[in-house]
């Protein structure tokens, strides 16, 4: 039903066009995905600021304590499905189905992340990032007491709350180029492996 | 992540437990999908709510002229994503990419029906949807008219606008009951066929 | 200040016009009344969803056991006055002092549901009500249990839910078509029998 | 369903018991009503703001020119109707419909003033009282000049909003207060005269 | 950036052009603080209406029991952020410097008046306020308790409300005037006396 | 009114704590300002945090090309005031003022950022930046041309919808560690110079 050519409103380059730095970094992660996701290709256009973006995105999503791996992307697509990030449910929701190897984890938290079923642990976490991500201006000690008590460190609240806070950035970003989310992504987890 | 066993916060019954003309007429769905929808098996255990429900959804969404049958799923998926009905975005997703024969749009929709890029005559058909779904006490002639110069008859207008109506009314449905969706839902509609 | 002629923006049938089996079911509700509630006259363009819409309605508004039939009235007013639906408001307002006997509880309803002063169980079948027709989407278990604890049956609850549901229909109906009340409804129930 | 005994949760004062000044300007109104409105009763517990009260009311309801005195009316009953008073809205109904003859107007704006078919001017005034009421921080000089093209002069742009601003402070003394309305207010004005 | 010439769209008169009654009462303001505040220049238009604002104004602001100056000025400040008057933010967060002797709660109070750190009676005393200022149809017994659980009487509940009242239409009239701030309350309580 | 101690809730570091490349960039932020401001310090504790949002700071808020500095800064201070952060408010309000030598101008877009008058372009940049601070979901290609008709070229749009972007981030962050804005920018260019 919709045509599937632009990738943004501003335009993009391709991988070779970036500076070598980013064409070696952007270069591995195509390797490991087996395609450039679109949002290195639409952010590719100021390379100064695609590279503050993989700065932050890395200090957040690998860093290798607290939160696992399957739950930093859990707060991504919770925080992304309450801005109505198309892109970023799309490819970190595939992520997530790749993480936990449950296909269907992330159509259930991007419908409704507010009611989706889930362990105490990680329903503190989504509450934590719903908060911060729509109504962050009257947030108290109270939630992230509520975090506490959902078995969070502090250490584990920050990444909670950080990423979130990067992808109330990324979202926006996505939403101003009214970015495309890259055909594999939709399949990508979904079949059982073999 | 989560427990994939309860269909119902209110229970539910099984195909061979209701009504005989509701067996026959719940089975031939069965027959068709290869399984039962979970949400006949809970409104299942009200049968003159489930008779009624029948009837409605197939005086709307079954009517041969007028809106196609992909225009009639494109409301369902737009105003269930607008209600964030988790059971109706997944179940008449599915629905939608077995009859638009694309695997993307019912995700594109259901992320964010707001700024999905469709046709004009899609677009119109959504617009009016979100409108009726989410400020229907603030329809004017104006949403009307912006309807009719998308190409809309006054037929089709009803039409959208009715199942928007049907459909506000079983995501509430489905939020009471906290329905599961089928997990045959999630993948349908997305591998090419052959 | 308003011209009363119109009923709907599609128009409508006259009692005469409706298939036969309508043409005496609406009667009796004609009957009644003393008049043909407009709602009737406005659906009656399409008979398929009019009978559905009277068969939902007649499961859930007449069922014998469970909430009383002013408590359903109740869950009506509480809805329509959420959705600011001024048919169904005037419509079932008029009810409500009917079965209530109770000439102002309409009014005080219908202008703050959220804040009318009610009994315990009053209290919860709106406060249950008001969750599901304007926040469906964050409804949880605690909500439920609010309701148990102000004296629903797991039933009982159904009720309000179901009812809360069909009437999120019936208001976008109305809102849809404008759906002018008939002048009879205002007054019934106001005065003193005798 | 509601005791209807206390009139404010602060108590409240009888007629008798103001100062004369108050008494007399209060007892007046009694006179034409038939009963003293319990605003004034509750309100009463302070008399240099009932004082202060009473004065604001009479400069802007009581102004001979620009607003007709029922205009005056649909603002206040608009407003509160927005507000969800159901003080305001129960008792200046009763006076929008005394000054207006028509027995619905009322109820067809309290229900929904968003929607409500009015005249133009009536329109443009209901408009302007709306959107002061419910978003006044982002009112322009759009919503002036829609104001000026209903047909209204500066001066009753003026009074449109001041009557809104007054009765934003009304409406909260009401719902600080949980004033109830007095039962006379209900029927007056539904009856044609006779 | 802007041009600070227009005190109001609505036009304004200067303190020599008032009725006498007002000259004095606001020429003895006007000598306190320097300036004619120009919200009296503003309402000047319409003598008794900045009459009955000035009554009412007083009746609240100068009570000398009960809540104290400071204590008054803290439900302005918060009342007039929540609604996003610029008016009454800047002069009454002069005066909040003033009365509190504190250069730098106004901004707290103003930027954000749900989370700022304030003692507990502080808080409670803003909470009710922004209550009442935003959410008024919902306010419940259960917000009155917290306030008395806050420490303030039920006299002194009934100051926070009848002043967030006040400003609800403070506001209001400050934003249908587009009203200008003074360049002189900017700077008030802002350095050190000496 | 409040105790200006604690700077964050999750504490903070001092500068001499901080890698030896974020003490020369971080200390040469605090000789040009006089003071070391707390978001250093706050996010200090992860430094590879601290130092991709410096990164990204430098790329948006020191091009040299595009949007004057004192426009990016009334970018932020409009998007902080929209999201209710206190500290960017406060802390860019103040560099606003530097910029702009005016020392109202921050006030004025702060208290409402949807109605403060300003020239077409700087309302054309403000505009956009709160539809996206607020309802990027909604963001269609209108808003960009209405951003056009300002006179905004499309690198100016991105600067405007990158820069509001990262400081929906910011906001977050100074949200989740309820940082304190440190007492030295409150009354920065406010005075005349000299």
């Amino acid at each position: 039903m919709s045509d599937q050519e632009r990738i943004s409103r501003f335009g993009h380059v391709e991988l070779r066009e970036l500076p070598e730095d980013l064409q070696v970094r952007v270069g591995a992660i195509a390797e490991r995905s087996g395609f450039v996701p679109n949002v290195f290709r639409a952010l590719g256009r100021r390379p100064a600021e695609l590279r503050a973006f993989l700065d932050y995105h890395d200090a957040l999503m690998e860093r290798s304590d607290g939160l696992s791996r399957a739950e930093r992307e859990l707060v991504v697509v919770a925080t992304s499905a309450a801005n109505h990030c198309t892109y970023c449910v799309v490819a970190h929701g595939a992520i997530l189905r790749v993480r936990t190897k449950d296909p269907h984890i992330a159509d259930l938290v991007a419908n409704n992340p507010h009611a989706v079923e889930l362990p105490a642990r990680e329903r503190a976490i989504v509450d934590l990032a719903l908060r911060l991500a729509t109504a962050s201006a009257t947030l108290t000690d109270r939630d992230l007491d509520a975090a506490r008590q959902g078995g969070l460190t502090d250490d584990e609240i920050w990444d909670v709350g950080a990423i979130t806070a990067l992808f109330a950035m990324s979202n926006r970003l996505a939403h101003l180029t009214a970015l495309r989310p890259n055909p594999e992504f939709f399949l990508m987890g979904r079949l059982p492996k073999g």
